[in-house]
């Protein structure tokens, strides 16, 4: 265009994900990355995913091939249902669930469907950056509130509710993202409650819930929900594929019929193929000895990164999760990652400075680090590089 | 939920597609269906496809089936240059083509990108209804402007802008939907003009344009446009696979950049596996016999209802389309296509009141023809029934 258009409003301030650009400058041969959050090629079935493409295809094609309802594949949505009662602790039905394209497209529906410019939403502080830049999209007012390491502080977010009456929260409250932390019994019955309470809709994230190395399984927040409050979300990105974008939403019909209308204006529906592979992951019983195979590598790489952290100097707290695919450090106050970044590249090795994951930046002295995406001995070399930059 | 409660402002009147309602109906066992638009299931490549997709994921699924650049598979985004210019006249870059999750989606992260609420759209009327639903998402102000057997009036349109100083414009130039008429070259060149000189932006949806069974092809809006106002929008759901969701929008970097971001937050990516299938059709000269092959029984489909239509009584007029999916018929005035439907689908035959596709309703006495979906006896045998109807 000869000169600079007006864009819509919503585009104000809103520049892309800082940490895809911060890759692209740390993705340098040999730079040791622990930023990111990719599952580990090892972990991507690609034999089993091929040889289930082809005999779907030959044998549905002209269904798969076809237009599909925005509703879902009819096949996915029925094997949804136990999958999600055995994994997630919650009974539902066909009619409660709506398959989408990755969750961050269900989360894109819930905004689209439930909220107006101007509205409050409340997040974990920090929280997923994808999460936020789609709530700015939506024109909302993110506010914050206080976590721990046991995840979202209760009190503060009642605090929250009273003083800037939100329209949603948004949770990741197991493995989170950046942090890794998980969030205790008490702390989801608590959000439940609140929600019915004050009438908040909660948004609970739970993608990495499947990938626990160690400890008990905790039940969701949705399955505490007895006012239809909670929508539920999750993912197979990081248990069979992202590059598939396959992933789940579950609430109440009325709100789940507004979300589909929402997404047949978004992408009409989800391709059928990639819900039919998942299908068949599920139908076939593949799913549960695959995170049972994923995971053993995880827990190893996991014990081993918080094993070598021990010994990082400069490095003055760090959360223990109990899986998914992150940890979180905290350096000394008035140590800046971004600006330590730069030299951890030179030195080989890259992580994600944490003051991106804070809505509202600070928290200089934090990074996140991933343990999926690197084998043990590349681990113990990427952490001593780490110890040699921080000390 | 206990009580109904409130949702976004963006929802208010916002009911989900008539049609596919419509469609529940009318999907009575025995019933000839000419509504729709899916594509002939002949026409669905099954058996290459699975060839490919097991090629592709056991090739390269440790690529595919991990995440993938929001800004699209590189390989696809190379492959798509010369294609575009050779089906689309376009020359045209790498990094200006986006590959997105069907058109739907393309034009879905055009209005993100550019419009505000209240902002005014221009459309052919009638035009396809899943854009007016988008549109409606996005609280734009909806103007159809008048159309002939020639599509868009270039003289209506100029008055249009004049009038309501619009933000964009919504055109289907080819084979459209629901009519199938196709805009002439000057038409064509005029709106390019028409963008230019009142800084419109244009959005040219031409998923159809491969479907041409008679006549010679028109070059696309796109080619004329000098200055940048122009976003082309193509797909491969009428040509290859609609289930597969592949399509692409092309225009200028800067709002393509701004499109980007809003995918990047819609759903990150287009699924790797299905972009790759795209692109082994481009790369291996798939497409055109494919495309050859298709539109043989295509023509005969279409030759064989135009004829049919010659001797249905009631229908007054009705279009002659060169290729497409779509004739549209109108009936005498005062007969309403809507309340003959269900006395058509007791006879046997199903199709779409034209009401549906005027943004202002009205033209009771229009309905749209599908072809693409019967073979031959089951078109004579529909259209016999539709005599019957209609007479």
């Amino acid at each position: 265009m000869t000169q600079t258009p007006r864009f819509a409003k919503r585009m104000d301030g809103i520049t892309g994900s800082a940490i895809r650009e911060l890759f692209k400058i740390t993705a340098r041969p040999g730079v040791i990355s622990f930023g990111g959050g990719n599952p580990s090629p090892a972990a991507l079935p690609d034999e089993i995913v091929a040889d289930i493409s082809r005999e779907l295809v030959a044998g549905n094609g002209k269904v798969l091939l076809q237009y599909g309802m925005t509703e879902g594949l009819p096949a996915l949505r029925e094997s949804l249902v136990p999958y999600i009662e055995k994994e997630f602790g919650v009974k539902t039905t066909a009619d409660q669930i709506l398959p989408v394209t990755g969750s961050t497209q269900a989360f894109n529906l819930l905004m689209d469907a439930y909220t107006d410019p101007g509205d409050v939403i409340l997040t974990e502080d920090p929280t997923f950056l994808g999460a936020t830049q789609a709530m700015a999209l939506h024109q909302l007012k993110i506010v914050p509130v206080e976590c721990d390491d046991e995840g979202l502080k209760t009190d503060a977010l009642e605090e929250a509710i009273l003083k800037y009456h939100p329209r949603m929260l948004y949770t990741i409250p197991t493995f989170q993202n950046p942090t890794g932390v998980t969030m205790p019994l008490e702390r989801r019955k608590k959000i439940a409650e609140l929600a019915e309470k004050y009438d908040l809709l909660v948004a609970e994230d739970d993608p990495y819930r499947s990938l626990r190395y160690t400890g008990e399984s905790l039940p969701t927040i949705k399955s505490f929900d007895k006012s239809g409050k909670v929508v539920l979300m999750g993912s197979f990105s990081k248990v069979i594929s992202p590059g598939l974008r396959v992933a789940f939403m579950v609430c109440e019909p009325v709100l789940l019929r507004k979300c589909t209308i929402c997404k047949q204006s978004d992408d009409l529906h989800t391709a059928n193929l990639n819900q039919a592979i998942v299908d068949a992951y599920l139908r076939r019983d593949l799913l549960t000895p695959h995170i049972e195979n994923i995971s053993k590598n995880y827990r190893a790489q996991m014990e081993e990164m918080l094993s070598c952290l021990k010994n990082v100097r400069g490095i003055e707290h760090y959360t223990k999760p109990e899986g998914g695919l992150f940890i979180f450090c905290y350096l000394k106050e008035g140590v800046n990652a971004t600006d330590m970044l730069m030299k951890a590249v030179e030195k080989g090795v890259a992580y994600v400075p944490g003051t991106y994951f804070y809505p509202n930046g600070g928290h200089e002295n934090t990074l996140r680090l991933n343990f999926s995406n690197s084998d043990i001995p590349t681990i113990r070399r990427g952490m001593a590089l780490l110890d040699e930059c921080l000390k």
